[in-house]
């Protein structure tokens, strides 16, 4: 298969997965915009948890659930980042944001409501260590703490350097990728090195096709607002670098992401077309 | 020692406890934030949670971490319904609100970060299913959904009924409450239902305690907006049973909750006198 079709495959099995979780709360309106938030996302976090988790032979019942609580943490981050007080976005995934299908009061309910069932799937995989990381990585040392930074960069009287914007980077993405990357070896009681240091690269240069995607995109392909850092005169990996020096960077850093993965050999090569993907996608 | 010294020394350990974790987070204006949502509180749950805990034997660093996690969870609580597009209040514990002292998008992201610290001190007791059930608790099929619930109630046709109010605040408090006081038994594995018992009913005389506290309180001594739900033509259960057999209901709540506790005779006495003082509380 394609690395598109497993992608796609696992985000079928994600998706149930969270589907089956939502139908087990009560009908409410925070449940529909629980949702619509969920609804259309790439799934690119679950992917990378669950074959994590199948490089160290977590049985599939963990697998997903911790594949499940990544996608539910992610669309949690998005529903508040997109929050008028935060980044004021009325699109994303093609469609209209939470606040705007619904209202603001929802918006930040559901949010709050998918983070606790994050939080839920995680402690179903039976892990309080895995469920303590993965707290650590959404809260105010980790994606919290990125995206509290990239809101003072608004504001802040000089745009950031390089160092800062990958620090920035390491919390508001960085973070939740390698908690996926590595919950195989953190359910399995293995080394998690290899893997960590395949998701640090991949995580950059994510943010870094993100920051490519923003400047040169197509909005009705990426299904959310570009040229949103340029407008807001924030610095980017783009505006730093320029345009070709950054795909280079972002191109070096899969190699990076690639090789750290010699020590499962062959049995990665899904982990290194994901890594490919990251910086050819066009959404 | 009486009741309100019992509650305040509890109140220092668990806040002691917190000021660890918050200490261990990197400076910035987000930790700032999440340590003034904690500033203030009376610690209830946290000090139930203890209770429950020394009831069944826990060991007191598991049983500090629950509590503190508890505590964690009913601040991001608080600074999400006071936000602009929630409840809208400018004080709370006699102290501005986090988007007055702070800014709108810094309380967002604090009241997320203490959601994730609550999950990460909770899944410090080495419990998955400790955090489950506070993911369960704290949900949309718990706290966010009587939250919901209560702001759809503002808009409504016609006020609630006493069968409605009491489904809302099982969301909005009991879901929290009920957690608390099962901590021990459920860290043990043992019978949780005479502190469910208890808890269901301390935290409906709860409820009823803080209507009787918005109808005639003092603002001053409550540190927070009073006369709210009168303002907004809400029902509550001073204003669907009247104020004197609203006290009579609280009362034969907390006779109830305290009868509930009888399989562990003498040594629930702190909960006991827990119980006769959320109803005589001014704030």
């Amino acid at each position: 298969m394609s690395f598109p079709q497993d992608l796609a495959s696992a985000a079928l099995a994600v998706n149930a997965r969270l589907a089956q979780a939502l139908n087990a709360l009560p009908d409410s309106r925070v449940r529909a915009a629980m949702a619509h938030a969920i609804h259309g996302g790439k799934g690119l976090r679950g992917f990378l948890a669950l074959e994590s988790a199948g490089l160290h032979g977590v049985p599939p019942v963990a697998a997903l659930n911790a594949a499940a609580a990544i996608e539910a943490m992610h669309a949690y981050s998005l529903v508040h980042d997109d929050l008028p007080a935060m980044d004021d976005d009325d699109l994303r995934r093609g469609r209209p944001t939470v606040h705007i299908a619904f209202d603001e009061a929802t918006a930040i309910l559901a949010g709050d409501a998918l983070q606790s069932l994050a939080f839920r799937l995680c402690a179903e995989t039976g892990s309080a260590p895995l469920t303590a990381a993965l707290a650590q990585a959404a809260g105010a040392a980790g994606m919290v703490l990125g995206q509290a930074l990239d809101i003072e960069a608004e504001s802040a009287a000089a745009p950031l350097t390089l160092e800062q914007i990958i620090h920035l980077q390491q919390g508001k993405t960085g973070a939740l990728f390698a908690w996926s990357c590595t919950v195989g070896p953190l359910l399995a009681g293995a080394d998690p090195g290899p893997l960590s240091a395949y998701a640090r690269a991949l995580g950059l240069a994510f943010q870094i096709a993100d920051d490519i995607l923003d400047c040169e995109g197509d909005a009705a392909t990426a299904g959310k607002r570009l040229q949103k850092d340029a407008e807001a005169g924030k610095a980017t990996f783009v505006s730093l670098l320029g345009l070709e020096p950054a795909r280079a960077r972002a191109a070096g850093l899969i190699s990076q992401a690639c090789d750290a993965l010699a020590p499962y050999g062959a049995r990665a090569d899904s982990l290194r077309d994901a890594a490919r993907f990251v910086i050819s996608r066009d959404k």
